[in-house]
């Protein structure tokens, strides 16, 4: 006799983003048996954003049930500053959370024993255990898209920090003298290398408006001006990966991520550039996520199946 | 009955330095009954330091038992790459260690069950279980002397990284136009910020030879020269602590080495600094080291001691 009721048991698990929620049904072998999208609706304000959150996680334990599944918990990932001990989405920049308490909420709601975790740890805590980082004690998962935001997973525990705020590598400054950066610091490595900020850079010395894919592809193709925005960016974000080796010391380093999807045009000149700033330092492998957008549904999954434990 | 024989248990610890060796017999409580230097003796070669190490060892264990002390482990400390988990001193500039089994060494000679570690992160774990930092979940031990490099202590055992190399604050890159660091790389942390980097840095503009300690002085007194230097370095330790801060996400930093014996002159400018640096990170409490010089021998000892359980 086992714990679990029966059916084949599954966690509801819930990646909430800026604009969208993916959400998933997830095996404890870590296989998604059903996965849907809903939009996130920020613009509505957090309360109605956490009504859905209640709402879409509901709607998918009663799809499990339907199915012959039995949830048995429920994870969820949050992005800004998550305690994920207390279980608090404490604050978020594009959302508008606020010491929200949502785990207990969930908890509740499903009826679920349910875990709360931060968007970028849990998809590093996925990468290490089944992605990319697979077998390796000391990962660093590096999520370059919109912002840069890293989660040091080591033996498979994400570190979360005294308050929920470790990892943020986007704010280091690499440039002292560079463009300001969102949360008003001048020249944080967000600033030069996430690929908002590749795009943005590239518009505004050609005047078009290009996506960091497309700069990679014109520096690629010899266009000189995009090669030297990708150039400065891989350059930065080499600064960037040597401060966090400096600090962490890692095996591997598992780049996601927008900016990730250029492959080689980024992996390329990115290992030489951080080979070139290890001096007595081990340098660390580098290389790219393989779960994709599934990271964060798979890894939520796996915070609230440890809770269990 | 317990484990220990007669007498009062004892840890024979070991902080070995680039130059002198401190020694001490502390009992499990943190207390030190018996302390001793020797000079390290670093130019005979790596060979004659181990033979001198395992020497000044066995003597404290024989004086630990004449004084009817009973020697129950060993403990030591040891500069540059450190392999805990294999006990092994992987690396050391000053010393020129390479591979050596230092614990296994120890151990067979001693007879004791003995625990090797890295000088910082001994001391880190002195300072947050002992110390400045005690009673805090996450702290961040930076020792500022002749180099600079920090431990990462959380929930009380200090982060080693995946090579022994994890904390190398000294070597994060602050200013890229900066001056050349001994490690090769232009413009890290301690080719500014360190106690000896200060006092060159004096020297090289005034010609006259001054240590750190006599630049905040000069600083204090209203010398510009010296006011200039101090402001540099006391900017360029602020951008080191606020990239610390971004990745760890510490309660409290604990400032150690020379440069914090400064006092006021140092953490009234540097934390201002610090807040200037903090947008929406949460601002780490600085502290000054609370156990000075013995900070290293404490920390031998309750490696040793967690090793024992």
């Amino acid at each position: 006799m086992t714990d679990a009721p029966d059916g084949v048991p599954v966690v509801v698990a819930l990646d909430v983003g800026g604009t969208g929620m993916k959400c998933a049904l997830v095996r404890p072998d870590g296989a998604v048996v059903h996965a849907e999208r809903h939009p996130t609706g920020a613009e509505r304000g957090p309360a109605a954003v956490v009504d859905t959150i209640l709402e879409v996680a509901e709607g998918l334990a009663g799809k499990a049930r339907a199915d012959g599944l039995t949830p048995i918990a429920c994870g969820i990932g949050v992005p800004g500053l998550v305690d994920e001990a207390a279980g608090v989405a404490v604050w978020s920049s594009n959302i508008g959370f606020r010491d929200v308490p949502l785990r207990e909420l969930a908890a509740t709601r499903l009826g679920l024993p349910t875990a709360l975790g931060h968007d970028v740890r849990v998809g590093g805590l996925a990468e290490s255990r089944l992605g990319a980082g697979r077998g390796v004690g000391h990962v660093l998962f590096v999520a370059v898209g919109t912002g840069i935001a890293a989660a040091h997973v080591v033996g498979g525990s994400a570190a979360a920090g005294a308050h929920g705020a470790a990892g943020e590598l986007g704010h280091i400054q690499v440039r002292p003298d560079g463009p300001r950066c969102g949360c008003g610091r001048p020249g944080c490595l967000e600033a030069i290398a996430s690929a908002s900020a590749v795009g943005r850079r590239y518009t505004e010395l050609a005047g078009t408006p290009l996506t960091a894919a497309e700069v990679a592809d014109r520096a690629a193709a010899g266009d000189e001006l995009a090669g030297q925005v990708w150039r400065e960016a891989v350059e930065a974000l080499a600064d960037g990966l040597a401060t966090a080796q400096a600090l962490y010391d890692v095996e591997t380093m598992v780049i996601g991520g927008g900016l990730a999807r250029a492959g080689a045009r980024l992996f390329d000149p990115l290992r030489a550039a951080l080979r070139e700033r290890m001096t007595f330092h081990r340098e660390p492998r580098l290389v790219a996520a393989a779960l994709g957008d599934e990271a964060g549904c798979l890894g939520a999954a796996l915070l609230a199946l440890d809770r269990l434990e």
